[in-house]
């Protein structure tokens, strides 16, 4: 790869993207186009802004924008529309903003006649494949600068001696090392590393940021109800909201009750297991009202080809070919499923729990007069089942037969 | 189907199966020989003795049984393996009871020289076909006598009639009808019909049985830890227990903890929805922490295959297909994931929730060494990520240039 | 059900189905309406027509109809797009059309005021299933009324009896029975039954009508180029033609060369095996070619799903769930990944075979430059192999690894 | 990687690895070990050794084996009892060989005390993968060197210069190069590169090796019977043979008839497309025998699982992963479906062709009491179809009333 000339940073004004920031111009002599962006990651931007302009970036080549719209409505309501989850119980959180931030830095790459793009991801983990997969996706010329695979900054010390040269100010607290490290946008927050390294101890309280711990939660459970029309959730409590402010709704409504808390080993794309702990508290909400509506609406083929393809679906999310044909191949599948997902859910929270407690809809395929213990008006006919069950029988009389004949 | 002649019957001491056992004689004119069974479902069964005996039964044609120990060592565990879930959701708490009673009954069919075999399900449910298919597995000559699609005691006071003039005694709590149907064993306990048919209604808070309201429940989380050996759990807080006696235990507390609680609307095999009410206090524990020993032990290739078969496994457990060929061949798969899951998970229980929250074992994949955050012995070099990311990109990057060269 | 007022009736003109139309009007004594169609079966219909007004149907109530462009266009070319095999080798010919012929007896019997729908296939078989789980997924309150599950005429003497003395006339050579029973459309011919009821025979070479012997075949092989545009074809050898026309053209070809013969032992949705000979010479050549142009446009992760699904697809197909759901939601998936399936493959006819051995596209994705054994300009870099190993064997080495420390 | 101290080569006594037994000699002055195998290539081995023994070789250092049985028994035949075909038509002959040639360098390493393995396979190829995966899969400390991937002899005239240096002796018809690259073993031989890298081009007629052309294959049908147990073919024309000599003699057979032959476009899993013409003469055969037995041994219910994971488990060999758990699992599944799989199968074989024309078997399923046009003796009640269908079609309706709700 020739070295790059111009190059859009993902940069989050802290340190390490500092760092990395200095790095590019010093090392490759480059100049460099700063992309910050609100994720609902919950801090501010303008610092970043004026850091970008002390380290040395033009006016016109700092991007600071708010995509929490974007990303709710193209990102994180598609994938709810298939009840994902990564090996059972992972929400995606991180996997689901790393395509939206590539796409914004190849765009951007584009308007600024840049030639690369930049992240800080390390080189063990998932996010350097979903940046780099969605960068290259996008534009397949595009080169990409993963630092964190090339440099020799391979330790703390050396960071900061780094950043000491540069005069890139490090706040007091970032002197000693995080006990873990943090991801989050407004769908989660991830905490893993250092004192989260060993799955056979429990994390400690200090690490939840978003959720209130269980034994804290109000002592009353508290009723919210959801109302989704194809699928997806556009109004709280009867409210209408947009997709940003519905996740943000559900948020403060999960978080309160300890809602959304996860403790996991997963399996990295990379190859390796590792721990997260995952505070999800919108998101575990809405999946549980997803499926308290789809309950009702979606036809039982329909549920079930959700249900098998939905593991795949979630494990190439997880894996960054969201911009894959496959990935599209399937929301198209996914997407056709929810036409009538239309309805309204009501779900109890009560300190940690969230569950469906009732759910409406114009568009129920449930029908009392065919499931009712009364004696129905002719709906459904008993005797029906006899030759159901007789048919369905025939294969496995024919198996038993045979066995029994061979043995005889 | 020409007439029976002697006819085994799932029998429960209740009324509807009294019923039924003085139809069969006076319908069929047919001996019948009476099973009834321990699965757990928490009821004496010596009444049922005493019954059956008043009925008119011969004491070696009753068949009274405790089968918990394979009921939980044949029939849970081997689905636990798979951490089958039904539409997501659903434990299959009564699927997996259904082919054991079929298995025996047809067994005492053997022994007694009975021709036919009865069970009380409706024409409208999944039971029937679950007690029938497995019944023609496993004699492919058997008949089966499903007096409810049959008869013509359509309502209650027909049946209630047909009991008075049959001598059945009637309990006085059976003279009107229960608000709602219940279906118990050492899994779970479900409850569905009357009260609970209009799926935008809660459920009254009387339909629960078999766990306190998390309301109720202690204010302190309460720690467990389940030890499993090849996927099956085998001991409690370090106490070495039976298949039932953990089941048991592990009822007991997530029972006490408000654990396991699930209001669903689920799709019925013969073409309906409906909706139930589940307690599987156990079984939700038990599913949590085999999921969270599976974390550790096994492999992500192993992991991800299972995940996406599962959805399939269980629907067959669900509709009926327990011994079905394909229902078999899953298992070995399954069993064969299970080799190395093995080791110890410790739980928290508070309210309603149950959560992994810390998993050791000497059969862990998981490799510090190879995720650290601090600098690596050289486990893992970072360096081989670049090509990782690049071969997997190259795919994308031809179908990108593909799409711009169209297109330009 | 009661009784029917107005049945629109699939008539072929053949004598079963005039039985049929003469036993609807005396049996219910309701009107009777026909519809007769044109899928490319090779018959006149007007004999048809004359034969209905003869039996008594007015002029207004005869619908005969030319359908053999929808056929192909809306029901077999989106089904080709899908590679679709059922039990790894079944095209599917005959099940493709009973959707087809279903939807226009509903829309005929909505235009005409009927209430009820019929036709003239056996409770044996799948053609019942596929009738009319299509008629009611169209038309919830449509009455279908299939004699041959309710009559008595279960013999072929009781059959010629009631014509007999309905005054239906009786063609010389159906006096006695047919060797074997054929169904046949423009997509194949199928032949069971009768003289093919034993699988270890082999078929009578009287048995097949549209190929000729691969003995028979011409000496020299012949090429043929199929041009496709987003996976349906359009052109042969370069003239554009319509759905229709391409598909009696590719019979035309393939019939000649002893293509796309089938000995086939299939599972019947019933719950039976069945054996049938097929023979689908344009659909076999159809289907080669559609591969060959998926070899160079498709994506290998969209050509993988599709395949993962494929025979899920097929099998819903088989068993009549064409109007479902999940069957559409397949048809998002497969018509998404077929956007750039265009260009033009090069096929070999020769005695039984066919071949692809060409393949061209603007849309291609197959790159010479990376694949090429010559010295490359850098298009690839061989050390990324390197990367892309260690990563994919880091899992299978923590494997072995774990396995060693516990044995050793 | 520290430098190998004792390598096992894999050698085939070619220019090629003899010019890469000498690199590593020099490259990293340690010892060499080789081994060469018989797979049924069809070359004779001996010349190996002299040359092994020529280039330094010590005696006991040099591995000679006959491994055909092994191959066919033990990898050969379990894939073929999963149908196994790789995007829907190629037969897998190449993948199929690697994990053995592996597992025997690993197992040599171990006897002799070597640190290292080493192949001669591209960095561009799917072969690199499979043999590394596979070492890695079997011992997990192995280093893996492969020559293509580190030298710089990166075009014809710096190999053949390097042979002349290393007094290697070069055949004359190796000094140009050939005009294509080729793979043989028992099952199947590949040719790929130079003059078929365009597949808009047909292959030449003498890149065919193993086959004869269909137009020159004799003018009169062959039949052959070949018999199972338990998924394996045992025997053919009713002689009992070895793994080994079934697939010889099938060779023998189908090749003289042109059978086998495959001009693909496939994807590699290193993310390029590549062409290659496939002579599996023998695998051909075996396929369609082993599909026309378990039409009539295998149930539907086994029969479509084993399907829709085919596609799966033969990616899974094609990428290398035949040491996986998740192949693991996925051969427990096929293998408990092959039970029964068990009896004759009549084909034909003819010009290009091979079909099946008969199969009987103690083991079929095949009920012609089920299935026949006859009146039958009550084998099967036509009306448990009405009752079947309106199972199956309640949710249809449902759905349909549902829309059509809404609508009006």
């Amino acid at each position: 790869m020739s070295a790059p000339k111009k190059v859009v940073l993902a940069y989050s004004g802290g340190l390490d993207t500092s760092i990395i920031l200095k790095w590019l111009q010093t090392e490759y002599g480059c100049e460099v186009v700063t992309f910050t962006a609100d994720l609902g990651q919950g801090e501010e931007l303008e610092p970043a802004r004026e850091k970008a302009v002390m380290l040395g970036i033009k006016p016109e080549n700092i991007y600071i924008e708010d995509i929490r719209e974007e990303f709710v409505r193209d990102f994180v309501f598609p994938m709810f529309r298939a009840n994902a989850l990564y090996e059972g119980l992972y929400l995606l959180g991180t996997s689901i903003a790393r395509p939206l931030i590539s796409k914004r830095l190849v765009e951007i790459a584009a308007e600024t006649g840049a030639d690369a793009v930049s992240h800080g991801a390390t080189g063990k983990g998932n996010d350097q494949v979903r940046f780099e997969l969605a960068a290259y996706a996008l534009n397949p010329d595009i080169k990409v600068i993963a630092p964190w695979r090339e440099w020799d900054l391979s330790s703390r010390t050396k960071l900061l001696d780094f950043a000491e040269k540069n005069q890139i100010p490090i706040a007091k607290d970032k002197r000693g090392e995080a006990p873990f490290s943090v991801d989050a946008n407004l769908l989660h927050t991830s905490s893993e590393g250092k004192v989260l390294e060993d799955p056979a101890q429990e994390a400690p309280d200090y690490v939840y940021q978003r959720t209130v711990h269980p034994e804290d939660a109000p002592d009353t459970p508290e009723m919210v109800e959801i109302t989704f029309e194809k699928g997806d959730a556009v109004a709280i409590n009867g409210e209408a909201m947009s997709p940003a402010a519905i996740l943000t709704k559900l948020n403060e409504l999960g978080g309160k009750h300890g809602v959304g808390r996860l403790d996991l080993v997963e399996n990295r794309f990379v190859g390796m297991k590792s721990r997260g702990i995952y505070e999800t508290p919108g998101g575990t909400v809405l999946l549980e009202a997803h499926r308290g509506i789809e309950q009702i609406t979606l036809d039982s083929g329909a549920g079930h080809l959700k249900d098998s393809i939905m593991p795949r679906y979630a494990e190439l999310i997880y894996n960054g070919f969201w911009y894959s044909p496959e990935r599209e191949m399937m929301q198209a599948l996914i997407d056709k499923s929810q036409e009538h997902v239309t309805g309204t859910v009501r779900l109890k929270l009560y300190k940690g729990s969230v569950n469906t407690v009732a759910r409406w809809s114009d568009h129920s395929l449930y029908s009392e007069a065919h499931v009712t213990f009364e004696e129905d008006a002719g709906a459904y006919d008993q005797k029906d089942a006899q030759g159901f069950i007789q048919l369905n029988a025939l294969r496995l009389k024919l198996l038993a037969a045979r066995n029994r004949r061979l043995k005889g």
